[in-house]
C-alpha cells in the first residue's frame, strides 16, 4: 500500500468519533449516527457534542469538540450548514483527523455556498485535516460496525458485511443502491458516500479500498471524474489486483449532465473519453443500479471469476435457452456447442426432443429420473471450453425442483467455474427451492436474460485481463527524455501552432513515417528536391500564417514532371500571397506523392480529466458524418492499439472487403502507439494533433503522413 | 369481428370440456386440468374420459370420448403422444370443435412425429376441428375461469384476471412468464400456449383477442412468425384500435435460431424484416421478459396511454433524476424544460439546491413541508409539453414517505396523464407506502431505469400511433389492374430476369424515373438516339444473356461526341461477344449520363413471411460495409418512405452535410413508394428487384434509375 492513500485507515476505521451537533431525536439527521452507532455496537469511543445536551445516549455530550479528553479520528458534522465552518475550524484545533459534513446548501446554491466550499477547501490543504462531503450521507465500515451515517437503510438490522467496496457521488441515489443491495443479500466491506467532494472524493476512497484485503470488488454511483490520472492508477492496479471495478457512470446524456451541474456544481467531461477510458481498462460499465446489484451479488457468491467468456447454457425450457443465446451473443460471449461425445452422452439422459447443444435443452421430462440432470452438469462443468454456467429452471415445483436446486449446489462444490441460475417462477409457487440455492451459496435471479448479463459481466472482464496482462504492455521508454528535449526544440517559437512540415519533423522524431519532403526558396530548388524525391510530387505554401493550404489556393497536387511544377510552384505563392499579403512565407513545400492508400485520421486532445487522448477513425465520410472514431487514453501499448483499429464500424474497409487489398494495419497501430507516446512525453507542450490523412498502404507496405497540423498549449 | 376469426370463442369461452386421458393424481399433469377447473370454479360442463376410472374428482368419468351425451366444446387430449392420434380421430366423431394437445414429442423427434404432425394437420383441416398444440400447455380464459391447462402456476389462488391478453409459442417459459407477471399483479383476460402449431396458431388467438372488448394490450412470446400477411392484418388492425401489441421476439441470434429449429423444428425467418416490421406498425418489441411484464402492469395500471412523448421527471435525488433523463434520452424521448413561470413556481417550494428545470429534483427536504410535493406535482401534470410522470422516491420513510404516496394517488386521480413511480428503497424500509401506491392503482418499480423504460415504450407506441393514423396512408390503388396488366406483358417471356432496359420500361409503368434511353441495332441509330438524349451518355450492352455487364466489357460512361461514340459501340460489341459467343444480342443501349448525383441503392425481395420487403441504403461503402439500411414491408407510404430514409445512419450525406446541396429526398420516397406498389402487385412475378445505383439530384431536381435488375418468380 503506497504512502498516499494509507491514512483513509482513520476514517473508514476510526478508533474515536465525536458527533458534533448530536440530536436527542433520534429520526433526525443530527440524531441517526448516534442512534446507529451504538445500535450496531460500534466498539470505538463515541463523543457526542452539543451544549443543550449533558448526555446523550447514555454518552456524556461535550458543549464543544474542544473540550473531548481523548484524541478524535473522525468527526461527523451534523449541523446547519451556517455553523459548519466554525464546528471545523474547531475540529482542526483539536486536531481531528477526518471530518464529514452532512449539510447541503454549498456548491449548489449560490455564491455565498461557494464562497464557504473553498474556504473548507483550503482549510483541508492548509491544516492536513481531510474533509468529506458537504452534501454526503456519511460512510460506512461494515466489518467494524462503523455506521458514520444518517441514511434511514443504516438502521436495518443486521447490515450485511462482505466482500463489495462501495463509493456514490449521490447520496439519496447512493444509499437507495446499498439498501436494495443489502435485500438481494450483497455484503459490503465499506461504503463511501462523498456529495460534494471539497477534498476527498470518490476515487480517493476507491483507491483505499482497493488495497483492503476484504474487498473483492468496487460498485460505484459516479457523475464526474474528480482526477483521471488518479483514476488511470487505480485502474491499473485494480486490473494487476484481479478486482473488478463497476461504474455506474450517469450523465451519458446532455440533459443529465446539465442536472448534474445544477445539483453537484461540478463537470461531467465528456462522456465518450470516459467510456473509452472504460473499455481499455477493463471497467464494468452499468446504465441501471439493478444490473450493478446483480454483478455485486454474483462476484459475491462465485467461488473465482470465470476464467473465460465461454458460457454453458442449460434449461429446462427451450424458449428461456433461446433468449440466454440472444443476449449472450449481444454480449459477444462464445456459446462453445458441445463435442459429439459429450452431446451423446447428453443425449442419453434426456429426451429425444431436448437438445444437446449450446443451449443444452434438458426439457422439463429430465426431472423425472433422479440423476439425469447430474449427469448433464458433470458433463458441462467438465468441458474445457465452457468457463461458466447458467441455468435456466422454469416452473420445476415440488420434490423435483427441489433436488434439481440440491443438484446445482452439489456441482457448484465440486467445480471453480461460477455456476448462476435463473429461476422463473413466481414467489408463491417456488417453494424453499431459491433458500436451496442461496444457503448453498448460489446466486440466482428470475431473468434468463438478468443471469446471461450479470455472469457475461464477470466474463468479459476475465477474458479481457487475461488479455491484457499477456500483453507486451508499455512502451518503449528508454529514449523518452532524449526525444522530448529533441521534440521542444521545434516547440520553442512563440507560434500557436506548427507548420505542416514542422509538425511532420516532430512526429518523424517519434518514428512515425512522414512523406519525403523539403522546403524550396526558389524554382531551381523545387527541382532539385522534386527529382531527388521522384515524381510525382505536390507543392504546398509553407507559411506559420496560413493553416488553411485548401482555402488560400497553396496547394497543388499531382504534379508529374518539371513543366508542371514551375507554374504550380509560381501559383501556390502568388494564390498565398492574395490570400494574405501579410503572411510570412517560409517557401515551397516539395512533397512526395503517395498513391493508391487509404486515408485514415489520427488524432490527440487532452482531456481535461483523463489527459491525452488519441482517436482513430477512417478519413472522409466515416469521421465527417458517421462520427466513427474510436478513443484510447495515451499511452496506448500495441495491442490497444490493434483494438482501435478493429473498433471502428468501417473496418472491414481495412480487412480488405470486396476483394480490396488488406491494409497494413501493423504501422496504423505502430503510429498510433508512437503518438500516443508523444501525447505523453509532450503533454504540457502540445494541446491538439491531427494526421489528417495518414496513407495506409497494402499490408506490408507501410504508412506516411500526408498532412499534419500540431497546436502548442 | 369478422367470420374468420369468431370461431375461436368456443375455443377459450367454451361451454363444455372433454379431459381425454384424466387422471387421479392431481399433480400430474392428467390430473391437473380437472383439478383446476374444479379449483377454480369453472362454471361449464367438465367430462373426464379414461377407461380406468367411473369417477374422478367427484364427477362421471367416461371410457370414450363418444360416450358423452352431450356436445363438447372443447376436447384437453392429456394422453401419451402415441394415443392422440386415435383420441383425435374420436373427437373428429363426436364433433367435438377444438382440441388441444398437451403431449410432446411431435414436430422435434424424427420422422414419425412429423408423420403424425402431418396427419394431425390433415384432420384438422378436413374435420373442420381445430387443434391447437401438440406440445403446448393447454389456453385459459381468466374471467371465465376455463383454466384449461397444466402448469403450476394455473394452482394459484386466486389468479388474476385483467385486461391484457396473453400468446405464447413456448409453454414452460410462457407460463413462468405468466406465473411472474401474475405476482407483478397483471392480470389477463386470456392466455394462449401454441406449442408446435400444427393448425391454430399464436397469431390466430392474437386476432380473436384484439377484438375482446376485455382486452387491452396483448403481449407475446413469438420465435417464428407463421403467416406474415396476418400479422401485417392484425397489426394494422391492433393500431386501429389503439391497442399494444408486446412482442418478446426470441431468435435475434444465429445460435438462438439453430436453438429454435431444434425444439420446434419451424423456421424462424429474418430477424431484420421482423424488427423492421414491427418498427414500421408500432409493435413493442422487447428483448427480456421482465420488460415485458413492466410493460403490461404499467398498462394496466393506468386511465389512458400517454398521449405523447414528452416526459415529466421528478425526484428526491439528483442522481436518480439523471440516470431518468440518460434513459430517456437513450429511448428518444423529450424531456421538456419547464417553462419559467413554472420554474419559478416550483423554486418557490424546493430547496434552493433543488432543480426546478426538467428532471425536477425536489431533494429529500421536500418532504419537511406537507403541501410542496403536491404542488410540484400539480405543476408538472398542467404542463402541455408533459405528457407523463415518472417519479422516483429514494429513502423516504415513515409519515413523510406516506404523504408522498398518498399525493401521487391523490393527483393520479386528477389527471389522465400516466403517471409511474420508482420507489428505490428495500423492502424493510418502505413500509407500507408501495401498498398505499398499489392500492391507488400506481404501477411502481425500483429501478429509476425500469419505470422511464416501461412508461416509454408506451410513449412511444402513443406517439407512432398518432403519426400514423395522421398520415395520409395508402397509395394510390385506382391504376393498379391496369398497370399489372401492362407490366405482365413484360414478364411472360422464358428469361429469368429482365434486362436493363426491360427493367426501367417496368419501372417506368410505376411512374419512377429513369434514364432517357433506347436500343440501337446500327451505329447510325446510336449516332441519332444520343444526339436526341443529349451528350453525354452511356453505352451498354443489352443481352438477356450478359447481366454483368462491367464484367464483360460491355459498358462505357460519359461519351461526349460522336466520335467517342463510335469506337464505344463497336467496342462494347466485341467485348460482349468475346465474352459470350453464343450470348443473344438485342443491340446497344444508348443512355443518358446523370451527372453530379449521390447513388443510393433501392431493392425489393420477398421474404418468406411478409412477402415483397422494400429496401433503402446509400450506394457504396454504406451498404457493401456498413450494412447501413432500412427495410420495410410493402406496401409503404409516403411517411414511412421518409422514415426509412431518414432511419439510415448516413443520411447526413442526403441531408446536406458538410455543404453539399440538399438532395431530392422527397423524389426518393416515391420512389420507395412506387416500387412497393409494384413489388405488391407483381408479388406473384417478381422475386427480386435491385435499382444500383439510383441517382439522387439536389432538392427538387428529382432522381433517375441508372441501372436495375430484376428477377423473375
Amino acid at each position: 500500500m503506497n504512502s498516499q492513500i494509507s491514512d483513509l485507515k482513520f476514517f473508514l476505521s476510526p478508533r474515536s468519533i465525536a458527533i458534533i451537533g448530536a440530536s436527542e431525536n433520534f429520526a433526525s439527521i443530527s440524531g441517526k449516527p448516534l442512534h446507529f452507532l451504538i445500535e450496531h455496537d460500534y466498539k470505538g469511543r463515541v463523543f457526542p457534542v452539543n451544549p443543550k445536551y449533558d448526555t446523550l445516549g447514555g454518552l456524556k455530550c461535550y458543549k464543544s469538540v474542544l473540550e473531548i479528553p481523548e484524541p478524535v479520528d473522525l468527526a461527523l458534522l451534523a449541523v446547519n450548514f451556517r455553523y459548519v465552518l466554525p464546528a471545523l475550524k474547531q475540529c482542526v484545533e483539536k486536531k481531528v483527523k477526518f471530518a464529514t459534513i452532512f449539510a447541503s446548501g454549498f456548491a449548489e446554491s449560490g455564491e455565498e455556498g461557494k464562497e464557504k466550499k473553498k474556504q473548507m477547501a483550503e482549510l483541508a490543504e492548509k491544516s492536513g485535516m481531510r474533509i468529506c462531503g458537504p452534501n454526503c450521507q456519511g460512510s460506512v465500515s461494515l466489518k467494524e460496525r462503523v455506521i458514520g451515517g444518517f441514511s434511514a437503510s443504516l438502521g436495518v438490522k443486521p447490515l450485511n458485511s462482505g466482500p463489495i467496496g462501495y463509493v456514490t457521488q449521490s447520496g439519496a441515489l447512493g444509499y437507495s443502491i446499498f439498501s436494495l443491495a443489502q435485500e438481494a443479500g450483497v455484503g459490503f466491506s465499506y461504503v463511501a458516500s462523498t456529495g460534494n467532494e471539497v477534498d476527498l472524493h470518490t476515487l480517493d476512497f476507491m483507491e483505499y479500498m482497493l488495497e483492503n484485503a476484504d474487498t473483492k470488488m468496487i460498485i460505484s454511483y459516479l457523475e464526474g471524474i474528480k482526477n483521471g490520472k488518479q483514476f488511470i492508477r487505480i485502474a491499473d492496479r485494480a486490473l494487476e489486483l484481479g478486482k473488478p471495478i463497476v461504474a455506474l457512470k450517469a450523465c451519458r446524456s446532455e440533459i443529465g449532465q446539465k442536472a448534474a451541474c445544477s445539483h453537484t456544481a461540478s463537470l461531467t467531461g465528456s462522456d465518450a473519453v470516459c467510456d473509452a477510458f472504460f473499455r481499455q481498462k477493463g471497467i464494468i460499465r452499468v446504465n441501471d443500479i439493478e444490473n450493478m446489484i446483480d454483478i455485486a451479488a454474483l462476484m459475491q457468491r462465485i467461488p473465482a471469476l470465470p476464467q473465460g467468456k465461454g458460457v454453458g447454457l442449460i434449461t429446462t425450457s427451450g424458449g428461456a435457452g433461446i433468449l440466454m443465446a440472444d443476449e449472450a451473443t449481444d454480449m459477444k460471449l462464445t456459446i462453445p456447442e458441445m463435442d459429439p461425445e459429450s452431446r451423446k452422452a447428453i443425449m442419453e439422459v434426456i429426451p429425444p426432443y431436448g437438445s444437446a447443444l449450446n443451449p443444452v435443452d434438458v426439457t422439463a421430462q429430465v426431472i423425472n429420473e433422479a440423476e439425469d440432470f447430474m449427469k448433464v452438469l458433470q458433463i458441462m462443468v467438465k468441458n474445457p471450453e465452457i468457463h461458466a454456467l447458467v441455468i435456466v429452471v422454469t416452473q420445476i415445483t415440488g420434490e423435483s425442483g427441489r433436488r434439481m436446486a440440491e443438484d446445482i449446489v452439489k456441482i457448484s462444490r465440486l467445480t471453480t467455474k461460477p455456476i448462476t441460475v435463473a429461476w422463473t417462477t413466481g414467489d408463491k409457487l417456488v417453494g424453499d427451492n431459491l433458500k436451496i440455492l442461496s444457503d448453498g451459496g448460489i446466486q440466482y435471479f428470475k431473468s434468463p436474460v438478468r443471469a446471461v448479463r450479470a455472469m457475461g459481466a464477470l466474463m468479459k472482464y476475465t477474458d479481457f485481463r487475461k488479455r491484457t496482462l499477456a500483453a507486451n504492455t508499455g512502451f518503449i521508454e528508454k529514449d523518452a527524455i532524449k526525444t522530448r528535449e529533441s521534440a521542444i526544440s521545434f516547440l520553442t517559437d512563440k507560434e500557436k501552432s506548427l507548420t505542416e512540415h514542422q509538425g511532420k519533423e516532430l512526429l518523424a522524431l517519434y518514428s512515425i513515417p512522414v512523406t519525403k519532403e523539403e522546403i524550396a526558396d526558389s524554382e531551381e530548388k523545387a527541382v532539385g528536391i522534386a527529382s531527388a524525391i521522384g515524381y510525382p510530387v505536390a507543392v504546398k505554401i509553407d507559411s506559420p500564417d496560413i493553416l488553411h493550404k485548401t482555402e488560400a489556393g497553396g496547394l497543388k497536387l499531382n504534379i508529374k514532371n518539371t513543366s508542371e511544377l514551375i507554374p504550380a510552384y509560381r501559383e501556390v505563392l502568388k494564390n498565398a500571397r492574395s490570400y494574405n499579403s501579410k503572411a510570412r512565407i517560409n517557401g515551397v513545400l516539395v512533397q512526395q506523392m503517395i498513391s493508391g492508400g487509404t486515408e485514415v485520421i489520427v488524432g490527440i486532445n487532452n482531456d481535461a480529466q483523463f489527459g491525452p487522448v488519441v482517436m482513430f477513425g477512417l478519413g472522409g465520410i466515416f469521421v465527417e458524418i458517421l462520427k466513427d472514431v474510436s478513443l484510447r487514453i495515451a499511452p496506448v501499448t500495441i495491442e490497444e492499439a490493434i483494438e482501435m483499429i478493429k473498433e471502428i464500424k468501417g473496418f472491414k474497409v481495412l480487412a480488405g472487403a470486396r476483394g480490396r487489398a488488406k491494409a497494413d494495419i501493423m504501422a496504423i497501430a505502430d503510429v498510433l502507439v508512437n503518438v500516443s507516446r508523444l501525447a505523453v512525453e509532450l503533454e504540457d507542450k502540445i494541446a491538439e494533433l491531427d494526421i489528417n490523412p495518414l496513407l495506409v498502404l497494402p499490408e506490408g507496405q507501410g504508412v506516411y503522413v500526408a498532412d499534419a497540423l500540431a497546436i502548442k498549449q
